[in-house]
């Protein structure tokens, strides 16, 4: 079975689960705009025309799209009934949904969570004209729920490569810190760390440019910010945020480093004590973690580690959701900030990933650690092994 | 000036020209939805938290955006005031725009291009909740019009961009020409024009499934699909329909070649009748081209020079413009179907690049042509020489 039958069962499972008659992916022009649910329901072919992916408790799948566009859909080998036209969607799809007569339509739209959010505003307003007329205008739902639930909980094949794009992160974090040298450019860093992906044959989990994140040193602006020409001395904290993608899955792993000055054999006692607090929140956070709590509930333990501790709180939430894109939406690790919507009170479950990524300050340079966990009904087992000590580097 | 910086400043030009106050780009998780104006206002950059970027007709560059990202938006040198915050836009985004006191803000929700329709259903509705209890809730207009203008009226920059797209593809077509023979399969064909892409180190201009299209004989299915195992025989039309990306920009072109079957010298007489018929539809639509125009004004030339010759009318559109993708958006050489929306009967701007793109089926196989052509004063020009006869295989 592939991926996409994989996903596509697991969304009408799905529907049954939450009692939702019928999911309705609405779109067109994917090269300009692509609704993110597109990878799991047709992996990564574009639509052209308007186009209406509509899967429904009762299991029926169906695919209405532009003729010239049929023969791709049909390949696939997913869905049940492929319909083609050659003018307009209007009909065809008011048709369909007449006959499917479902008591909700569940559509792209949350403002919780962007990768549930693909339907525009322009296509809403069309969608409602389609319906004109029909009592399904009024019938349309936000499918958050449905999108989380499958984004989220991770098949077999997805996990086997999300573990593999973690691997893959942590040998070339290895062979880095093997390379680094006093003098060296944060920009001559991330070129080393572009060569290995290139020989991995791994992609960027997000763009480029500020992929890997190298900050050497208290005066490296932390943050989404790419590496710059500051040279790495002794005495500097080097951190780094850096993650892959292998066959679509992603990882999303923060590493630290000290680079030792003359006489040192160990890094000073502030970077010691910082990185220990971060260790600490990391493991409180992890193993608070289970089925059934929400999101914000784990922020909190972390977040309270480093206040206790008499560190300021970071401004981010400390984990996040990882699978397709670095930030994969649905239950978030998060402060109830206004920002992040309803995602922190949303609540984990069996089979999603996290990341957990705390971090602070010191006069060094900046100590965050990311660690990417499955949930399990063993609680969150680490993808890969975790950061326990500082790398030390020039010893 | 980098790409950014001039596009930008053309934006505020357009803006006044089109006598509207504010345009404001309302975007959040562009790895997951990205609007795709972002390409022009910030590059390949994606933005995290909830973001805003509002030109003006007075000139101002303003970026609202999360503080982890502002020293990217900073470094970029196109935004006049960069402000950041940690915790909520809301207030911000509400305060600027009372600040700004814009009599029309124009967002991106369109239904005639996807290119100018990058706001989410979600998002309109958090922007007017953000402007709650203010006149500008009220005000909301959509940026089609700026956006067509911006993506369709292409710099200097932008233009020298496509014209490399295009001979690096005219140059793989020719190398390919030479390399097929007879017993190849459509797959080996497309595998060796992928080999000599990454050769001259372009991307995609659609994606790799379909890119480059290759169709030998008549049963090999026409349309957005990918090579076959399908093989190259005596007496087939081979069509292709390839593009490439060149620093972002794209070409997107259309060949046709004929295999000779022994003692053949020419091509049967249907293949020549369906292929002059193919250029006579092009050279007669390109001649027509000039600004003020309707693009459905021209696609009837086309269609007609095929319907008076007594093949069907194609059940596509005749041309779309191109860019930064292959269909670019905006004014259309279409017909007036329901699928199009208004774009047909959008007219024609100098700097405007458009396709051209007719087809027909004969009993051998599929002939289409396409070529790439720039609006100037002097009429339309080909980027790049036209296909001016069928190339002739085994020869």
């Amino acid at each position: 079975m592939s991926l996409i039958q994989e996903k596509v069962n697991q969304a009408i499972e799905i529907l049954k689960e939450q009692d939702t008659d019928l999911w309705l992916t609405f779109v067109r022009e994917t090269s300009g705009v692509r609704d993110p649910v597109l990878d799991f329901l047709i992996g990564e072919n574009d639509l052209t025309w308007h186009s209406a992916i509509l899967l429904t408790r009762k299991g029926e799948k169906i695919f209405i799209l532009g003729n010239l566009e049929k023969d791709t859909a049909e390949r696939m080998g997913v869905y049940s009934e492929v319909i083609g036209y050659d003018k307009s969607a209007k009909e065809l799809l008011r048709d369909t949904i007449i006959r499917l007569a479902p008591r909700q339509i569940a559509v792209n739209t949350s403002r919780n969570n962007v990768h549930a959010d693909g339907l525009t505003h322009s296509m809403y307003e069309e969608l409602r004209d389609y319906l004109a007329g029909t009592p399904y205008a009024d019938r349309l739902i936000s499918a958050e729920p449905v999108i989380n639930a499958m984004r989220g909980r991770k098949t077999q094949t997805e996990l086997a490569r999300i573990q593999k794009a973690v691997d893959i992160t942590n040998e070339i974090y290895a062979k880095t810190f093997a390379f680094i040298k006093v003098g060296m450019t944060e920009i001559e860093v991330a070129d080393y760390m572009h060569a290995l992906m290139e020989e991995y044959g791994v992609g960027y989990a997000w763009p480029r440019e500020n992929n890997p994140a190298v900050n050497s040193g208290p005066n490296s602006p932390v943050g989404h910010n790419g590496p710059t020409d500051i040279r790495i001395e002794p005495g500097h904290v080097i951190h780094f945020d850096f993650g892959v993608k292998y066959e679509g899955y992603c990882s999303d792993i923060q590493r630290v480093a000290y680079v030792l000055r003359e006489g040192e054999t160990e890094a000073p006692i502030e970077v010691q004590r910082g990185f220990i607090t971060i260790r600490t929140a990391i493991e409180q956070s992890r193993g608070a973690m289970k089925a059934g709590v929400t999101g914000n509930s784990i922020d909190v333990i972390s977040r309270e580690v480093l206040t206790d501790s008499g560190y300021p709180e970071y401004m981010y939430a400390l984990g996040h959701q990882l699978g397709r894109v670095a930030h994969d939406g649905g239950a978030l690790l998060g402060p109830l900030w206004e920002k992040y919507g309803d995602s922190p009170n949303q609540t984990l479950e069996i089979g999603q990933v996290y990341t957990i990524e705390p971090g602070l300050a010191v006069s060094q340079g900046y100590i965050g650690l990311e660690e990417d966990v499955v949930l399990t009904k063993e609680g969150a087992l680490y993808i890969g092994e975790p950061q326990r000590e500082i790398v030390l580097i020039g010893r």
